[in-house]
């Protein structure tokens, strides 16, 4: 059954690849499976056909014959629920490399959010120079014990993962901010990501979209 | 093998349910499994034994035998993948309840967790006030797309499952700010989950501890 999902026309990053259908792309290729991209401008995603799709009119999305996926980790666990490279055999291994793709989405990246936030949303407002730095310091809390668990490790839960494919895409988006750097490991793990073949595979298809 | 979970011996909330192991409890609960609770002061969370068990130093975390998980949103999709009644068994529903567990995390409950930074970290900064409404009408985005879908339907997905599990624990958090009372239908989802058997003796067993 053929892939289709859903991503930017235009990306907000202009093809850096931090959009949510780049860690898609990056699950469909390392699972080694053919997918097609239904492409979407800002409008076309608050109107009623795609908001049968996703409920929150954002990308992406997935399709793979009657089933219709919408939120990037929903979507990356399925496809590592039902294609082999992702997810280890052992059954308590697998929980936890879950368990890394729960942590990537729920415990590191919304303070990452709320720093491009305070930059984007908020970068114009008379509180936005005073408030920054509290907001890079909620990061840090989090990066430190990140960086202290992977430690000198190459990947986050044994052999690389769903999880680890989840946290890298997630701690792209700090690196522009300069404070990914501040963690030397932590750099060096998600360097380690993108030199993935899937990876540069996924980062390809966007940027040749949106770097027309 | 038994379950344990870990909580907050004196919960931020002081019993109001809010606190992440009240969902693990409700997961448990549904599925009608015993378990055990350790609690763990704020100092303990942050000591090297539990840091061990939850890198970021948090709480629930999940242990049974040899395994040990962390983040409410894993632990629950492995209760729900391992005992029978939170996850439907057709292939594709199964995905889709999925799909609104990382949705509760990852869209609905972000905003609202920066609502309540907005009043607890920041409510004596100088930008408080003004910067509240902004907040909230990023919660208010999300409310409404949420309110559209589910509609005048019980649940997110037909039958109650894992999804609803977490989007009604999510959605509890907005309660005291009066937010949640503006969607009539959502508040009713919310006094739906509230209403089970299985919500009801998990929010009492946190309720035990926090108000003595």
């Amino acid at each position: 059954m053929t892939i289709i999902i859903t991503a930017f026309e235009r990306s907000p990053d202009g093809g850096k690849g931090l959009a949510r259908d780049t860690r898609v792309r990056w699950a469909i290729e390392e699972v080694g499976r053919p997918y097609e991209v239904r492409l979407l401008s800002f409008s076309a995603m608050k109107e009623p056909a795609h908001l049968a799709l996703h409920p929150f009119g954002q990308i992406p999305t997935y399709e793979e014959g009657d089933l219709v996926l919408f939120e990037s980790g929903a979507i990356v666990l399925h496809i590592a629920d039902h294609n082999a490279g992702l997810l280890p055999d052992d059954a308590n291994a697998r929980a936890r490399a879950i368990t890394w793709v729960f942590a990537a989405l729920n415990t590191v990246e919304p303070p990452i959010l709320d720093l491009a936030n305070a930059k984007i949303l908020e970068g114009n407002k008379s509180w936005s120079m005073a408030r920054l730095p509290l907001v890079e310091d909620r990061v840090r809390v989090r990066m430190r014990l990140l960086a202290a668990r992977l430690g000198d490790a190459d990947w986050l839960n044994g052999a690389f993962s769903a999880g680890d494919l989840m946290m890298v895409s997630v701690l792209l988006r700090l690196r522009a901010s300069g404070i990914l750097d501040e963690f030397p490991n932590l750099a060096t793990y998600v360097a380690r990501g993108e030199a993935r073949p899937a990876y540069q595979r996924a980062f390809a298809a966007q940027l040749a979209i949106n770097a027309g």
